[in-house]
């Protein structure tokens, strides 16, 4: 007889966050788990007593099929890190009575590599205090900066959305019959894996974008001016994509250089973007020519109306294989996605020790950064091209995609 | 044995620009027409020399699919605006000239409200010199701004895919559990419609945008944040829609109160934008919450991976019912959408004097606008939502939506 399992989302969402959450779902029922009790708004949810019973609100098979295609966290999302357990064993007690209380056997967290920290901790303190509480971590995250994951859930959504869009937005720079430069600022604070995914839209029906700009590499805004220069002089409508933390040689990032971006928000972060209006500024007025800044902003993690089937099928697998680890005994540890082949593309799942992935950014490799910097290789393509593929239509209604709202 | 046509495509593109000139297209084929040519980048390019067969470039079935999903205007585009006949009838006798020689029957342009002048003053000018060359008016605009027309191709598609996101954005709004106001900037220069499909996002599943300002209201500043001030004591995540053309009673444009949107492009125009981002910057400052700009930019009419079936279908019927109408010697005329039933919706095709028509500007209804000009009325929403039904789903090649290229 199983006990209870319990399920959190934690971090930035994705178009693809809830299908890990039906995997969970879903793989515990079938397996006879007892209840299954979502936190609402991660770990700090359980501490304010605040869960739900989730057959509660996932009751029919169109449920499932709708909460897959729902974008952004279900449960809701925290950005709460866990103090350490030498400083304060409180908090770890609290939740522990908490788990207890509920009867959990295991506890699921789907998240990127700060949540991942929590899993961490959980499951050392689990063993401190000799739990039998399972801990595993459900990779997401549309930046795919986690560590020793052939690539992380929501990727692939992200990256098609935004290629797709490229697309888009290529052609429409092509109307006129007068010179164009159009910016488009993707997300990615360290990571360029999103910006790079602006290459996927060449192909025999589009030319592709001319420049890309990853974090990765720093940024030399007059090598920039000078390459703009000269790309004008050879066609007339130019599209270049830059990650939103693209910075200069001396750490500062781009959009700092303008005037009007010292604003922070209420929590002292700096607001992470402008670049691409500061950029489109400076070219249109140095070069005389009409320039635009496109921002995808959160559209990006959030366009559920265009996801990729592999991608939303691999977050599914990922929630799915964290719950038979978690009932064949495993503890501490995150699913990954193994690449057992490249082409057919075959994708399959395992785990990884916990401490390998927690708090580590997964970069672009420097040498998939090409051409100075300024485009990036066919390998990375090749890499980022079968996460994209394939569709999971919305279902609509009255016109628009329906989405499953968690009522309270 | 009918002489040749030729069509062009001028103004702002949209999603569903092509399927009108495919309904052109087809329709003068199947009707008998001998060639039907294209102009590169509208009348501009006739007077350029610049010109396509189209037969050349649609060459089969698929080609024709694919262009119906194709955004931006295929053959290019144009903003040329024709003299006065008065003030020089030098350009006019060149492209009678020139469509004499093409040995051209019919002329056709699919365009907006300014496009409908180069229509106006054509057909004029052919009663002048006697000519039987038929002109007619194709209506395209996302901004639904055309006279006489129940709506324009073009507005269907960009409306579902603005209600589509702004479904997704206050989904992404609700993940975190502190408070967030998000200020979404839609396209609309002088008339609120795009603006006002944000509120078709509004249903079972979704509690839709808290509030919506159209340019037909004067915006003040001060009212407006102590109504985000009330509505923040009241909720955690806010989302309110901006038209990017709002002005303030004294005529200014809000983004104009931004120190740093001073910025004018190469042809003296102001920048069009930046208002959501100086709002969200003075809510974020004055209320100390996160705040987020989103601007749609061009996304909105060339989003083609989303387009109306309605949409996508009365373009292709606006497209042949022109070629019907010149055939049956109609001229200086624009095709109009009338609809003969609320529900079940249907809508059909007439033409009108193109004097009604060309450069009057449509806006939204100031009955329609409501709660001291803080939303907008049901009958709104009723008018727009039978124009976002249904789908027409992207050809999708290796992971992307596949487009025709026009191949010079």
């Amino acid at each position: 007889m199983r006990g209870n399992v319990i399920v959190g989302q934690s971090g930035g969402p994705t178009s693809v966050i809830n299908s890990s959450l039906v995997g969970v779902f879903k793989t515990a029922k079938d397996r006879g788990a007892g209840k299954v009790y979502g936190m609402l708004h991660g770990i700090k949810g359980l501490l304010d007593n605040q869960f739900v019973d989730l057959s509660e609100h996932i009751k029919t098979d169109l449920d499932i099929d709708l909460l897959k295609r729902t974008p952004s966290s279900f449960l809701g999302s925290c950005r709460y890190k866990l103090p350490e357990i030498c400083d304060n064993r409180e908090v770890y007690d609290q939740i522990f009575a908490k788990l207890k209380e509920l009867d959990i056997e295991a506890f699921f967290y789907i998240g990127g590599n700060d949540s991942m920290d929590t899993i961490k901790k959980l499951s050392d303190y689990a063993v401190l205090v000799n739990s039998d509480i399972k801990f595993m971590g459900v990779p997401k995250t549309i930046d795919n900066d986690l560590a020793t994951t052939d690539h992380t859930p929501g990727f692939g959504s992200a990256a098609k959305y935004i290629a797709a869009v490229t697309k888009e937005i290529i052609r429409d720079g092509l109307v006129y019959d007068y010179p164009t430069i159009t910016i488009m600022e993707i997300m990615g604070r360290n990571a360029g894996w999103l910006t790079a995914a602006t290459a996927l839209s060449k192909g025999e029906d589009c030319e592709g974008v001319d420049m890309i700009f990853l974090p990765e590499v720093p940024f030399n805004i007059d090598k920039f001016m000078e390459r703009v220069k000269t790309l004008s002089k050879e066609k007339s409508s130019i599209v270049i994509a830059i990650s939103e933390g693209i910075k200069l040689e001396d750490g500062r990032y781009v959009f700092e250089l303008a005037d009007h971006v010292e604003f922070t928000d209420a929590f002292g972060h700096k607001q992470l973007s402008g670049s691409s209006k500061f950029l489109a500024d400076k070219v249109g007025a140095e070069l005389g020519v009409k320039t635009r800044a496109i921002e995808l902003s959160t559209l990006q993690r959030c366009a559920a109306h265009m996801t990729s089937r592999v991608d939303i099928t691999e977050a599914f697998q990922v929630g799915g294989a964290a719950v038979k680890a978690a009932f064949e005994g495993e503890s501490g540890r995150v699913i990954v996605l193994d690449r057992v082949s490249e082409d057919p593309y075959i994708c399959t799942t395992s785990s990884q020790d916990v401490h390998k992935i927690a708090n580590i950014e997964k970069k672009v490799p420097l040498d998939w950064i090409i051409n100075d910097g300024t485009f990036v290789s066919d390998e990375l393509i090749h890499y980022i091209r079968p996460l994209i593929q394939a569709e999971l239509s919305p279902v609509m209604v009255d016109g628009l995609p329906r989405h499953l709202k968690l009522s309270l």
